[in-house]
């Protein structure tokens, strides 16, 4: 008798569905109080429209999950190419840099095949499924769950584009805690193990689990502030090339950094936020910054920057819960010992982003999911204040190229011991 | 007693004012079937939104007309730098190729822009005008002709580069009747004149009318067709740097042209229009071509393009009227003499967009409306089936830079009489 | 009996065979006292090697005169290529920005290929010439005249780009004399022909002759002194987007100019020149300024630049030898009348390059000459102090594209009358 | 008493004064048989003339070494701005992709200024040295032996971009012995240490020694061959994207790669040598690769890149002399164990050229020398056929951008065992 792929039950898959329907409606909530209008923006390559967003989200359950099932009507043909993103191995693309001009679909189409999955997702999720399934829902909504923060980090810089600058959300109670002090927190190092392990979710990029050795380092407990960051800017940071990169100094000529993406002066006073232009509090983190910018300021703060294993090590008996209020805007560190490591902003390590020891990419096209970008970028820990809810864990491996700002990123510092 | 500045009195406005509700209503015309989203689309930085196209027809007569005026009050003062189009006398302007990130304000605010400047120049239209106010609400009409004509050329270019090749309007009904045959008409050249004189409007760079000395030479009575252009990409025409100028063939190389922009395939079988993808009529004029792939094709057929003195000559004594059905792509020539001279496409000349002997520009800002932009530039005659109604004279000189393509424009071939 | 074509005889060759010997040599003094190394230099692509310009006006003449001849000895196959500068209809070209990578062949080589040619050319100007040939050798001596200015041209360029700024020559006993003062000088306009009759040599852009007709206009007796300039650039000249032309402005921010190209100070105190960084004369003319530059100039100063027609018109009655001393820096105005016309500056019209009425380019390869280049250049007229002595007349047309610097141009004003 | 800082004294010196010597002569060597304009030539940005490099490292010495001494005579200060590289610490630099426009100083002025460096250098190390000026002095040696092999790796370049393609060198004698199968060669892995200790010369970023983990691995004996890159050609590797890293098949597309850079066809017939053109040999490794195409074959051949620390520890205990017969051209692999480590080419590895934990730069202007280089490089182990002799170690950490190519670079495949 042939051996039958393992199969969940039906009744098995509730908690996956809830799940579904939970992540799914989040995207649409994310969209509440914008304009179709507002959803087709792209004010540069690197940043998609929400709309696009939307569709792609989808587009990804359809391909991967429901267009191999028999019986599955597909929505509209075209969309196969006009919402992949960069699966080569699901055929053409669509441009990058011209999503901003797909006025059709409108909005309401989109919404419509959001629906559409959403209907033949559901009755998939009532049936038994095998396990490559189900996994690749989960994948899907890992995937949905990075798109959300995408959308926030995109829209964020599309609205910033706009001379008008925009609010997404309104400020109103919007308060800062009053800020710790900075300390350094002694850790150990030695013999340890960095990566993902076990039966929970995890992007392939973070496994497998694997042993390094690290030397006694110490980390900041909290993450360095607006009014830091001001000092660096008004003791010369941006003019004296000597703390910098060499690529990351022309860079800087080249982009004509002198602040943080989103400040409005240079002494920080000021700062675009999804709230709209605000005041910047000067004990929150300082934000969207460079790999180069942060790794500059660390150097001239005599310092380095954490490497991933050292930040994982250091993260591994924390919690992933963020420590202050939910916020579009990263807060200031309060509490004890090591702070601000979720839900405030991604931390830019020290480490390129490369394969661990051992990597296999998932088998087929969504085997493009992370390796292929295992280049020119650099490793950022921890989450933001634009992650989605329960979308942290210590393992996780975001990155981007050292150039990049738009994305919530900070700087932890760490140093050497001894 | 101190003279008073000529004015009209209140009822001679009449003519005027039944011409701004004319024009003004045309622009929201042009738009209906399209949603938000299509009027946001920006596909290059040379196209603008139709959004944008709209408000900024807008702040013209805000800008020239309205603000000058004690007591106007400001739609909203950030139009003033947002709808700036390239009048550097007024002061800042948002970055043209940043046109299409504006998803605020959105459709609707523009319009409720639209109509406020509308009342407020409805107060003005009844109340006595001086002669420059008249002149440069006559000049905002014809600007908003012009910017009508934009929308119709930007909107086809922003549809072509979405993959779905959106329909603009219905082609139900549509037929090309059988066309003309090809012949030269002969012109005697010799002392003449050239340019705009006497009361009714022209832009400045029609003026002043001067003498000019022609040659005798030859024009052909109709436009240069899609069968006939066929030929000459199948006989290489493309892969023949001799035909072509130097610059024409580095951009031939650069841009990877094989043939005109909206063709579907190098045979000219079927082609993008305002009414989506569309069979070609072998006897309509080729179209949507630049200056060096007319001059290339010219040269191929041992022939050349006419000056723009040459076409005004003999356009002279012709009537602005079209031809053919109005249509929103180019019909076939019928009739007898010169045909397709207005209503069908924008005709290159071989004349550079120069000013003038004698051209002044007009005071003030409003004098960068053309002057400056007399360079790098070449001149086409005529009118094309995109053009307004009542906007075509025979004087009219429009202007491309050589390489441009996304206008309607199409090929008059002449020669050298002897 | 079959007729023979023309040929001229043997002894009927010697004044051909003198000049030829004549310019050849002159060829070989400009580069005295320069290292083979010099002769290598490449600064930017618009600018070719000393070593390359010996070697193609070589070529031209064993491509066009040599190559076809029964029994002509190839110097060496590869150079066919490799010295080929633009025509397309003699194949395959090495690229233009590559041309200072060519350290071999080197000088020795490439002189010896000059005097491989010059050898051939003897034996053929010792025999009877057909009259094609005898033509084409006139074409080859005004064209390697046209090179012998660029070799000039481009190392001023070359030196200027190596900081230690070299002077080509020395410049001991250079003195300027007073410099006269401005005068309109006016002219009648009316019925009028430009352009190049009669037997003696002119490119095919100078033909044929024709009529124009021109309004009376008044032009500057002299050119444009740095002393006048320096007041252009104090007035804010740079800084005033509204004085240039919309292209114009675009280039002065993206290239940062901010006044002349050699110009080591915005006041115009010293200048970099072939005699290396001097003092610049204030009664001088200003020198190697673009079209949008001469154009901005004469809009703040209330004038314009000379129509081409305007200035033949003007010069047709002048002499075209230089008004004062031999010097490879433009000298101040001195005499009577119209001065400068040849031997200082060439001189910026606001014509485009374009070709005459009747025009019709060479037949064969040549034709590539100047047709090709008829798009996006201005007209520029006179000569200057890097034109070879013979190599000047009032129909001549010279021409750059609007934005070029480095060659030795200046301004010479003009304006409407009543 | 004050204590002197440690001094060597000058008998000391000996062996360092002929190491001077030996390594300074090897220099003017390699430029045998070029003349002053093969060494003039900069065919890209990222290569220097041969001028450069001799003279650039004479500045090293004299900027770090004696320009602190007292009394010393600058050869030329002008020279302090014209051969510095990239020390900003120093202050200005010529532009980097201008230095083939110095023709001067011409061949035989930088011959005297390396003259004059040597004079000024033996006088010091005939007298009393202090330790930290030794240290400079062999960092000098250490550099001018990186440059020589860069004047290799340049002039390659150089040459090849003149279509003449010119020799370097007479390929008479040179002979290809029959190449050794591959084979896979496995490595315990375990807990281990890689980086400098000791004291011998090393450079900073070879610094500190410091432990590692690593798993168990296999290499291959020897660096994979012209044939077998043939053969992933020819089954498509450069035309199948899932094939590449993200980045790398741009590039690939971007810049048209069908091969490694020199080969002549995509079969691997002839290629580009020092010796001029030459057929390839298919046993010698495959050259000249970028880290993108190296990945693509790994990946293709199922296999992967070494990281640096398997390499090292796999090379710890193997001698550092080349296997083969001294050539310009990599050789084919010969003999037992793992071959061609040194000698031969440079090997990608799959290691980010990042610090090694507890790395510091050196302290002043020199510190510039590696660690702000550290971001957007993969590393490079071994040495090549264009390495001087005694310039080898296993800690040696050589770097390049991934899309470099002009290298002396090759592939070892690695892969994970069980």
């Amino acid at each position: 008798m042939k051996p039958e792929p393992a199969r969940t039950m039906a009744a098995a898959n509730a908690p996956l569905r809830d799940h579904y329907a939970t992540v799914r409606a989040r995207s649409l909530q994310l969209i509440a109080g914008l304009t179709a209008e507002d959803c087709m923006v792209q004010s540069m390559s690197d940043a998609s429209p929400l709309k696009w967003h939307l569709a792609h989200t989808s587009w990804f359950f359809e391909t991967f999950v429901l267009a191999p099932l028999r019986g599955y009507r597909c929505f509209n043909p075209a969309y196969r190419m006009l919402f992949n993103s960069y699966y080569v191995g699901v055929g053409e693309r669509h441009a990058r840099p011209a999503r901003g001009v797909l006025s059709r679909p409108d909005l309401a189409q989109v919404l419509a095949y959001r629906q559409h999955v959403d209907d033949a997702l559901d009755t998939v999720l009532q049936g038994a499924l095998a396990a490559d399934a189900t996994a690749l829902i989960e994948l899907g909504l890992q995937h949905e769950q990075q798109h959300q923060e995408l959308m926030l980090t995109d829209l964020k810089h599309h609205f910033w584009c706009n001379p008008l600058h925009p609010a997404y959300r309104d400020s109103t109670g919007l308060s800062a805690p009053p800020a710790i002090g900075a300390q350094w927190l002694r850790h150990a190092g030695g013999n340890t193990e960095i990566g993902h392990a076990g039966p929970a979710f995890a992007f392939d990029n973070e496994t497998p689990r694997h042993p390094v050795t690290l030397a006694p380092y110490e980390l900041a407990n909290r993450l360095v502030t607006n009014a830091e960051y001001a000092v660096f800017i008004a003791d010369g940071g941006y003019r004296q090339p000597t703390l910098w990169l060499s690529d990351g100094w022309d860079c800087r000529q080249r982009e004509g950094w002198q602040a943080p993406l989103y400040w409005l002066d240079a002494a920080g006073k000021r700062a675009f936020t999804l709230y709209g232009d605000q005041p910047l509090h000067p004990t929150a983190p300082v934000s969207h910054i460079s790999y180069y910018e942060a790794d500059a300021y660390a150097r001239w703060a005599g310092a380095r920057l954490p490497t991933e294993a050292e930040w994982e090590q250091a993260a591994d008996t924390s919690s992933t819960a963020p420590d202050g209020t939910p916020s579009l805007a990263p807060q200031p560190a309060t509490g004890e010992g090591l702070t601000q490591l979720f839900g405030t902003l991604w931390q830019w390590t020290g480490s390129a982003y490369l394969p661990y020891p051992g990597y296999r990419p998932l088998p087929g096209a969504v085997g493009e999911y992370n390796g292929k970008f295992m280049i020119n970028q650099m490793v950022l820990r921890g989450s933001a204040c634009s992650t989605p809810p329960g979308h942290a864990r210590a393992s996780y491996r975001n990155f981007f190229p050292p150039a990049a700002r738009w994305q919530f990123s900070g700087i932890r510092l760490a140093r050497d011991v001894g």
